[in-house]
């Protein structure tokens, strides 16, 4: 069995199916973690230049960006050690799905765009954390989990964002419509290793 | 006399008129330091975007995108001092106009895309420059001296980029080019204070 779901957005946890298929392509899911950092840093930088005013939120992402930033060059040094290019990689088709449910009107466009990155964090985070407990990798392993307190609260920050700019209430019911989808994107595995696969 | 144009990358330095316009308005010039610095790291990310599997511009751009990340929260942090908000302010033409003369075509795109950061950064640098030697503001002026050191890194790492993935000789003609290009659009002082009026 695998760890119960502790991460309260997550509607819906892992699959061992996805465990046993990351586990046994380590390197495509270390090429793919790669991107995901990119994207991550990518994510909060796109949203800096979306709401430069915005100073809470502005605050919180260039701390989230420089941390993604640092993740993206640690995985960028496990890629070296074990000699994987930093070839491109056809994604999951999750992160798009995701994408595709921010409505294109504001203030919906904001607090779906943070509730979305609180899923694909709190999503990376849940993830990330069976790699660092299941991983017969050692050092890789305890690289998992050195990311963990991080990730951990870079899911907390785009909750809070949402709860500082709306009502608590229409957040809540935003997140549970969205995590469910969230789950359902996953609840069948993509035939390709990816970490949201 | 302002101090001789010691930028080797910069065609002309810059006028006394422009030190003039910036001392008289501080609180402007801060503002526009804030969306200066944001941009830069824009620009980072956007390239390491475009040319994900470039090992050597990732790891440089990275590191980049960092620093400006880190200033970037600095230069907040000097606004929230002086009480100043995170307003929108009209940019000076100056980077659209340099924008513009990046090829569409690759290799040229990444080339004048190098080149165009390099002298954007290096112009950063001298008139933050002349702004820590010349700022009246005691401990302004020293945390623009302080920003010296990583930002004269930045458009050395812009110049290298370019000389790692193209001939010297190349780089050098399209550097000149651009470099009087760049010299002027500053030669009329923009009315408006900015880093880059």
């Amino acid at each position: 069995m695998l760890t119960p779901n502790k991460i309260k957005l997550l509607s819906q946890p892992t699959s061992e199916a996805w465990l046993k298929q990351a586990l046994a392509n380590l390197d495509v899911i270390l090429l793919d973690h790669s991107h995901c950092e990119r994207k991550a840093a990518g994510v909060a930088v796109n949203l800096m230049f979306r709401y430069p005013s915005y100073r809470q939120l502005i605050r919180q992402l260039t701390a989230i960006a420089k941390e993604e930033l640092e993740h993206f060059e640690q995985v960028n040094d496990w890629l070296d050690r074990r000699s994987i290019s930093l070839k491109p990689l056809q994604p999951a088709p999750y992160g798009a799905l995701l994408k595709r449910e921010i409505r294109r009107d504001e203030p919906d466009r904001l607090l779906d765009s943070l509730l979305v990155a609180a899923l694909i964090e709190a999503r990376s985070h849940e993830r990330l954390g069976l790699l660092g407990e299941h991983c017969p990798e050692l050092d890789l392993a305890k690289f998992y989990r050195g990311l963990m307190a991080s990730e951990a609260r870079h899911y907390g920050i785009y909750w809070l964002l949402a709860d500082h700019y709306f009502a608590r209430e229409i957040v809540q019911a935003r997140l549970e419509l969205l995590a469910e989808f969230e789950s359902s994107i996953l609840a069948q595995l993509y035939p390709q290793p990816r970490i949201h696969s």
